[in-house]
């Protein structure tokens, strides 16, 4: 497979489901950097499975160890390698997804391109669990971004058809970023947060499963980050973020709104404010030309409903040959949504740290 | 700056609208593949400008010479380099732009990263221009897929509010997209032409632009292109195609309408057809786990209205710093939306052409 | 740092020699593989130290855990990541060498680089302990290449002023490869031993340590691997090799006694032998234009002696800023040619796995 | 093929002998830096041909011209282009070797791994005159260099048995440096010339051809270029000098000669000299762990005699499947060592921006 990023902070994720241990190598941190690991663990924990009734029973401690690259709590310059064990998997459920493919699921081409070789439980490298190491790296690159006063915080900007406020996009408050950045059920309007559990218990109690959008901001990033035309802001951010399962779009600014708009609209007029070059709106998303403009930078990810439901599904039996129907049974998340919000967040990161 | 893409088919992209040339390097072709000249000169075509009232008054030849790579009409496997002189430039009208940056465009940002040594002149190297060259890519790559029975083809799915048809995401005709792909106003409906260009019509009227979606499809593509994590198949898509100035939006399959339905509906149920595995609807965009699966695989880009526009903006002047009003004149593009279709085609392909 | 290699085959290395662990993550391996696990250790058991008195006396287990990329015994497809837990570690004997730096080493380097918190105990990431997960993944690495019967054995071909036979460079027997590449003093001429080991003996009595040269061979190899200009064969096998902590030379074939011969000396004549193409002799080691031309691939790499020894040397203090003498206690090979055969064997077939 | 070289600093190297012209993109460059192009020009002439009597008669202006990158005389940071138009060529001299290779040429590689469509004409991208835009892209990457006041040259050491002196290690003179590096004869003694032309005289006169070694030396280098494990300096040079046709053996400070040497006489001890660390001998070559020390890097790389000489050579008829004799005609140095310093030091300096 193909699971590093990166020329100048290099990852490489490892590790499946239900295999011995995932984790992350992060080559290219500078030394003498210190790391607070409890905020890495807190932001571990915003990703972990079982906390509340929209994510799947599966518990798992999630505690990362590391290898190397850190001697007590600071950056040796080595890379950093981070182990995290797997327990808690029941490999008998996933018996039969050899034969009989999910649909909206990897099964069918990992089986095609890798074979029979490929480890199917619990989705194996494909599973969403790899993602935690990506937020392990994302929470150690988000506190050397701090400290440039870059700060990093995403949203459950909608779950189905339940919509948060949106950021506003000129004027983003520090506190806001902290607030959002430390949550587990991340809302610009907290208000909506029983609407959203109410549609997530919704699509469970039919056996089903619900999508939504998030959406980041990057505040405090200086102008001049990215370069045109393949290392432009937009580009790498996207490659980090298609990189996490269950994400199909990736829009900066207004997005696919833009399509409407003429560019009289579109255009964010410069204007000065404190000395300081500022645009009046940010239709652009904090980029022109793939390099930062000093303003935030906003992107949205859209977010596919988790495929694993229990309805019956219609699928193919590949030892047969013939077409089948599928029961899965097992644990599954209803909405992935909140849980995908602090990834989203680590892939942002990582890509920046990578452009800066 | 930084225009490589690709591992396997390296492209390296030179050039400034106003400098001596503009043109490619690829590195990594077959040897011994023929190319035909001519269906790659009518890729170009596509995307010059000077065709018809939608696009900018300049006219160029944009005839590419070939210096290295080909003997005759065959590829040498040596590094095929392509490059187009550039004439026709009038660069005294952009005499005012290095102290008042256009809204919308890189000249902030370029300023501030660059310094007054960047080539302000026509864009420089962030001149749409420079995707000519990319184009010259995209069509001796797609030559290469359509060997293996891979076409590559895009539309106009939206100028504005006016709407084209879309893909049949399960069925696409070898006809439409043999059409589409030579087209230079390429639509599935071709009745949607003349409210599209009377959209186009009234913004340059208003001495406005005016944005777009792009539809993109590709057929024929086996069952297993592209790797997880991020060497996906949606990653690699994007980010070539972020590459393009005024992409400001990237979704496959259903993307963003993903958000608000149920796994019950987004799952794409897998049916046995004819002896193939088949899937029966197409959310996925023919990508699962980051994976083709066989279907076609679909994705829309988002084109954000032409930055340059007649009326007067709002900006700053850099010099005095001082808020000020800015007038461009020279010869815009009201829509650039048509001339991007092979521009999405052809980065679709050098994507594809990596991963293969 | 920057401890990855690869394109194809991704390897990141991480660990430091008193860290919590060293291992690999090895991306892109084929899934459906077996692996002989065995014969893995057997190659690391090759390198590991405290086997002779040639060796340091630290003894570990050097038994990697595999934390995923394998189902039993076979590839999966995803990143093959292997541990090996760090174990018997003194730290207490390097605590003067943080303002002392050892002469030789990277100690004075990497503190001016990385600063006080590179983690300078047992040499940190710069150990030749590191060397443990490429010897890993090339045992892994050339387990597949057997199966397209292509060996890889090197062999001692000096130590100090005792000189070990050369390789026919026409034709080497595939007896003698497997001989080599499962000996841990490896020799053709084993009549050699007896001096060799005499020689480092000498050396360890004189709190001394002592250089040779390590010659490799690789057979089996087709024609056609390898690409001009910056994909050779030689620049991919030199990038590898010279990754190894203590080599500073590597020449292909005749090497830099081609300085001295006449081209028709040098000039290797084609010749069809059994309707094949072979050359008569092997001055350029079996790489034509960067490119195997079907002959034995053959390398040499000069190992410099120890650089810790028993010895005072003359050395600086970095905290006095005062000139100052050194003596190193603490357990060091006296020679570690013999403990690099493997390791230099590992770098080509991981070099090579990138070229195919 | 694969010309391509470097992350942050990235070449493209295209062009065939015979083709329409050769030259390099060279992506990531600085903007604002003013370029002298006299100096390139100056050094792109110590590389061309037809100088003298050691060299090939075939006469080139090889005068880059400069595509973009450059407005006046200072980079815009935009891809420097360069190209070279080839003139001069006389293909109808190159007719047989398709069928018959050229015994030290990879005219047989190439036709096994790129076809008959690969261009033999003159070597195709395999020709020494591919060279040329690594001169002209060293040519730029020196100057930015020499503004951090670090030198590059390199010297004729030997050709064939004549031997000029070597570099002192430990103290070079910079007027030596700026001496050497615009010499198109490059010694440290220069009472050596004549006996170096004279070998050359006496290969050509037996219608043969003789070999070399050049030493290079870097001398300003800061502490702390290079990083462990895969990107130290002795691995990125290495790969860089490989990539240059003809040369098959590259060692670092002492090199092949370390291995004979003990651990108490190769280790260089520190001292204080001027409240500067330096060392009191360099057999390390100025680098340490893969990291520079502050001392001169020196290095030397072995250089095969042309393999184009004029008397009949044993090779195969490809065409015919039998044993053949190649005589072949045309026009060859008889000793490119001369014309290859520069191009030495030009991999140097493309080696060493990319660590920097």
């Amino acid at each position: 497979m193909s699971s590093t990023y990166g020329e100048k902070i290099k990852l490489s994720i490892f590790g499946e489901s239900h295999g011995g241990g995932i984790g992350v190598v992060i080559d290219g941190l500078p030394a003498g950097e210190r790391i607070d690991m409890d905020a890495v663990l807190a932001q571990m924990a915003r990703r972990a499975p079982g906390r509340d009734k929209t994510a799947t029973p599966r518990k798992e401690s999630d505690v990362p160890k590391v290898l190397s690259g850190m001697l007590g709590d600071t950056l040796t310059g080595a890379p950093l390698c981070a182990v995290i064990e797997n327990t808690n998997t029941r490999s008998q459920d996933y018996g039969n997804l050899l034969s009989k493919p999910r649909p909206g699921h990897s099964d069918y081409t990992a089986y095609i391109k890798y074979g029979a070789a490929n480890d199917i439980r619990g989705g194996g490298h494909f599973s969403g669990r790899i993602t935690a190491p990506l937020v392990f790296a994302g929470a150690v690159c988000r506190q050397l971004l701090a400290r440039q006063n870059i700060q990093i915080a995403a949203h459950i900007q909608a779950i189905g058809g339940v919509q948060d406020a949106l950021f506003d996009p000129v004027q983003i408050d520090s506190d806001l970023m902290t607030r959002l950045s430390t949550s587990s059920f991340a809302l610009i309007d907290e208000a909506a947060e029983d609407k959203m559990r109410a549609e997530v218990e919704a699509a469970r109690m039919a056996q089903d499963s619900v999508g939504g959008v998030i959406e980041c901001a990057v505040t405090g990033l200086p102008v001049g980050v990215g370069e045109p035309m393949f290392d432009g802001v937009e580009g790498a951010v996207a490659k980090a973020v298609f990189g996490i399962p269950a994400v199909k779009g990736v829009e900066f600014g207004a997005g696919f709104a833009l399509a409407q708009l003429r560019g009289s609209q579109a255009n964010d007029p410069f204007r000065y404010e404190s000395g300081k070059v500022v645009t009046e709106t940010n239709h652009c998303g904090g980029i022109l030309g793939g390099i930062t403009d000093g303003m935030p930078l906003i992107f949205r990810a859209a977010i596919k409903p988790t495929p694993s439901i229990s309805q019956p599904q219609k699928t193919v039996d590949l030892q047969t040959g013939e077409n089948a129907v599928l029961e899965i049974h097992g644990r599954h998340d209803p909405c992935i949504v909140p849980r995908a919000v602090p990834v989203i967040e680590a892939a942002a990161a990582v890509a920046l740290m990578n452009l800066m």
